[in-house]
């Protein structure tokens, strides 16, 4: 952390500025400016909390420097992660599918879903037993039924299941079923949860919080993974923005920021990102030029009945369409040289 | 809610627009435009799903028309609500203010900041026993021990005690101690930590979310209200802009807005709202005269030796400035009617 | 400015950032920490533009310390300046209001406008001649003809007269009919008309950008004064976040901010801050409070007939309303030693 | 437009609004829905201006159906649009690379970046001789001496030449330099120079604002094409937002929103939309992927010496590799047909 001085900070309010840097056990450092005096602090500052610098008489204000999360950086593990889901490998160059209809709606639309899904080639079925919904009187979620039907739906088509954990009480039930646990975008910062998906054996995947910084992201991934829990995947799926057309605008230079970063996989979501179905291809297209490790998307049978979130759902034929492409340009893209791997 | 169809949609595809409304037991009304047909539904749209029309061929968009919160509604409930918490009312005119340290530190600093808080005039006592921190690494609270100290201040002073409850196992204990429940802004839509308080029999204090619209935030209220617990005070505490000067930027304009859309109290937290103890006192006296019904402010015996959020912590000479202002302020405007109620 | 270098930066590396500060005349400073190295410029950095140095193999990011603007910065002039507009001054301690419709529409309706205004008390009567609309095909104002009836308005009535100047052909114009010139959001970075209107011997109502940071809001303010002109009075609008329930958001802090980082003047403008008329009332008391030197409100005759932005006019009867509070809190304010000037 | 009226409307509340949409020309319809009604207006409304509806008694908000622009829309000119400068064609399927350094510095340092910029396959030599800068201490460029040198660049390599125009006076004399007219993100709202450059016979490349929405950006696109200059190129060069690891947020979704709501031809700057080089690859091979018409970029012989924005431009060998990736994925695309036209 580097501490800018006022520039009429007179000598004693530097020497408080560095007793207390020097009472933590730091060595502080001053810097002469022409117009302001700086003061670094040297040693190890993730595990004690930031001095309250900026309340001194004489600060301006504080930087920080280093980073805040540690086990997620690629400073600490340079090497690209690869993320193994029972036998589905993330992260390793090849592209990673997690589709199917936002909700699970029923055994038979979810069974008609998985199997558009395998067809089309993608390793994942996703849906949702537990929703977050906005409105308390919004559908909820089918819950533990529509946690079994999931498996059913795996035994019959051998697709991996991804699905979200909304709260501590439901980690073991949804570990019985999935295989891999989704964090929700509103449940980014609930650390409790985090923690938990910590303990938990199964891969994470982690999406970003609404509004949520790289910093941020990168640090609850630190929560789930100083728990022992390193099997973390990140997924982009859109920023609050100012801009209302999209739902959300999704922030593809997050995949290329992520692999500069960190050594986790990093997949997008353009169905939640672009909140329109018509968007999902084009969006699909540049996150697998742009390096991302996979792609998650909403498929629905009808989008026209689904129960959540339809009009961000791919019919069946327009899912085709998509995969059809992001294979090919994945693989010309390996054949030419031209991935993106770490940055 | 509204459909609007594309200039060029024909008569099939606004017949399937009508048919989908009305398999849901809703009506259909056409209005036909210069320029593009929309079609309306008609009926109490609150308990279902919306439908995914957005997805049926020949529909450009949809509009929501109705509210999808209600009992938080002023709509709903005409009349400004009053939340007592034992014996102290919030939102009947006159000035509530919480105030304390971001952390409880050691029973000797809680002490200190509570005589502190109690002689320059506040009704509550607040400060974290379990805090949400970005990074693992930080402080995280004393947990239990600090709810216990909360106990000790409140019985030496009299105040109230307000502080925060960030997982639904804490819920019980933190009821044990507290008058008052906080639901944090990184779990203003942990719905299920919603519904546990909903079912407390403490009033709760709803902080606004990082980036939470006004609708999503009083969907957040509805949750807990649904449960049962109308006890509800809404706390604006700054969201999430470019603006990177400010620690947040508070939306002051949230105070009107939410005495026209909701009957529920709401008070202003300009610590968090702005990140700088040196703009509490004007952004305090604005939340008074914009006509909050309370305040919650960080204070510290010596904030630069907080163990966080010092920098937004008034010392005790400036809470004493703050606390002397806003009372004149408010009385002030209650004497010549210029206190600002409903909207 | 300051040089974070990788963790993993070489000898050579930090040699080569060495040799590029001293290459424009700087000192480098080296500062070692325990995970990486910083490298300080020290000299006056605000007449040289910042190098490319984070195009520098080994740099991780560079952090700017000081402040780009000088002339505007209350470091460089402690003292809170007044701004005098033929004889009403803006900043010393007084009120001062601007209050009109938001496009002059005709004579009829603009003396209408104006005597309200002027029994209300405000000093200043406001109203677009020139008015940027986002469609070409919207109400583009009256002009020249718009800018007689100001002139004619102030004869009748003795107010003085703000308007709007969009383009740099207009400014000799504008100037002959108005007391001042107001440089609107869509210009703030318009950096020809800035020069121009800095160049006039009329004062200048700057309002801050839709999105602009204090940062670029206060070198808009310097780009006007580094012309000759420091006649400048800034206006807080509203700025653009995600929440649509008010048409911008209006940052209540920027007064405080404003107040600490310069000795300018600043005004507020709820109505186009909140976009809705029923809003005005609280967030100009809150505004007062605040410490703001004044206030922007738009008053019409018949609101509903407005040819612009009636959503967020005053009635004449709300008007009222608004003046006699407004200067009831300032005057109570002034009496009890609780105005805000600087921070 | 759509007025939304209160819950408790009453009906003379209703019948004021009737007659206000009447009194302008326009047919009123009512809806009755269970819990408000809702009044359509009928009528061409893209000439009038919209009436201040929501300052009614009884309204509680209003919602726009059409959209404000024509000529630029895609429902108005169903067929994607080529824009021709002098030969080089942009939006009919191939790729046009705009690459050059943020400012001319010199003829040397322009003749060098120039043979680079042809060398790897460009089309069009960028390089700002007017600079819009935040201070107004920073390099402003070389005005007309720069326009100079451009115009010998392009005599050397045969590249079509584009740079922005900051001011009105200026567009004479830029035209005689450039193939191209470019206006800027901070002057995308400056009606004025918009419609100048809507009178010039050269086509008009319209970066994005700063915070502009996409109906603003299309509304200025509209600006210039009322006026007679149809030959219309947006440029999608990020938006401002709370992230601040990259200087914007580039809105890849842009791209497919621009295909699908408007005819003309779009590209994409990840040099000022990540502001950082290392991302300007990823995100490039991205844009191409997500159906861009092309892309501008920022190349430096040297950046580390560049006078601006050094740390965002591409070395000659970093643009050279972006240069032959981009390339190779568009031919495959097209030859797969996989290419996004319009969507």
């Amino acid at each position: 952390m580097i501490v800018i001085m006022n520039p009429d900070a007179n000598n004693v309010e530097i020497e408080n500025v560095v007793k207390a840097i020097e009472n933590v056990g730091l060595t502080a450092q001053i810097m002469e400016g022409t117009e302001q005096k700086i003061v670094g602090m040297i040693g190890d500052k993730r595990n004690i909390d930031p001095l309250a610098l900026e309340a001194l008489p004489g600060v301006d204000h504080t930087v920080a420097i280093s980073k805040s999360y540690k086990l997620a950086s690629r400073e600490f593990h340079p090497q690209s992660s690869v993320v193994d889901v029972d036998g589905v490998k993330i992260g390793d160059g090849n592209l990673v599918v997690m589709a199917g209809p936002c909700a699970v709606e029923s055994l038979e639309q979810l069974l008609e879903s998985a199997k558009i899904v395998k067809a089309g080639g993608a390793q994942f079925l996703r849906g949702g037993a537990y929703k977050p919904r906005t409105s308390p009187y919004a559908f909820q979620g089918l819950k533990d039924e529509g946690l079994k039907y999931l498996a059913e739906a795996r035994n019959q088509t051998g697709l991996k299941v991804v699905t979200e954990v909304t709260e501590v009480e439901a980690v073991e039930t949804v570990s019985k079923y999935a295989d891999m646990l989704q964090v929700g975008a509103r449940n980014m910062q609930n650390f409790r949860l985090l923690k938990e998906v910590g303990q938990s054996d199964k891969p994470v995947l982690l999406k970003r919080g609404l509004a949520a910084t790289l910093e941020e992201w990168l640090n609850a991934a630190e929560y789930i993974m100083s728990e022992g829990n390193t099997n973390v995947v990140l997924c982009e799926r859109g920023i609050r923005t100012y801009e209302t057309y999209t739902r959300n605008t999704l922030d593809m230079s997050a995949v290329a920021a992520v692999k500069h970063l960190s050594h986790l996989p990093i997949i997008v979501d353009p169905s939640h990102g672009t909140g329109k179905w018509r968007m999902v291809r084009p969006m699909a297209f540049a996150a697998v030029a742009a390096g991302a490790d996979g792609l998650m998307m909403e498929v629905h049978p009808n989008p026209a009945k689904a129960l959540s979130d339809g009009q961000q759902s791919l019919t069946p034929e327009n899912y085709n369409e998509v995969m059809s492409g992001i294979f090919k340009i994945r693989k010309f893209m390996l054949d030419e040289n031209l991935s993106i791997t770490n940055l």
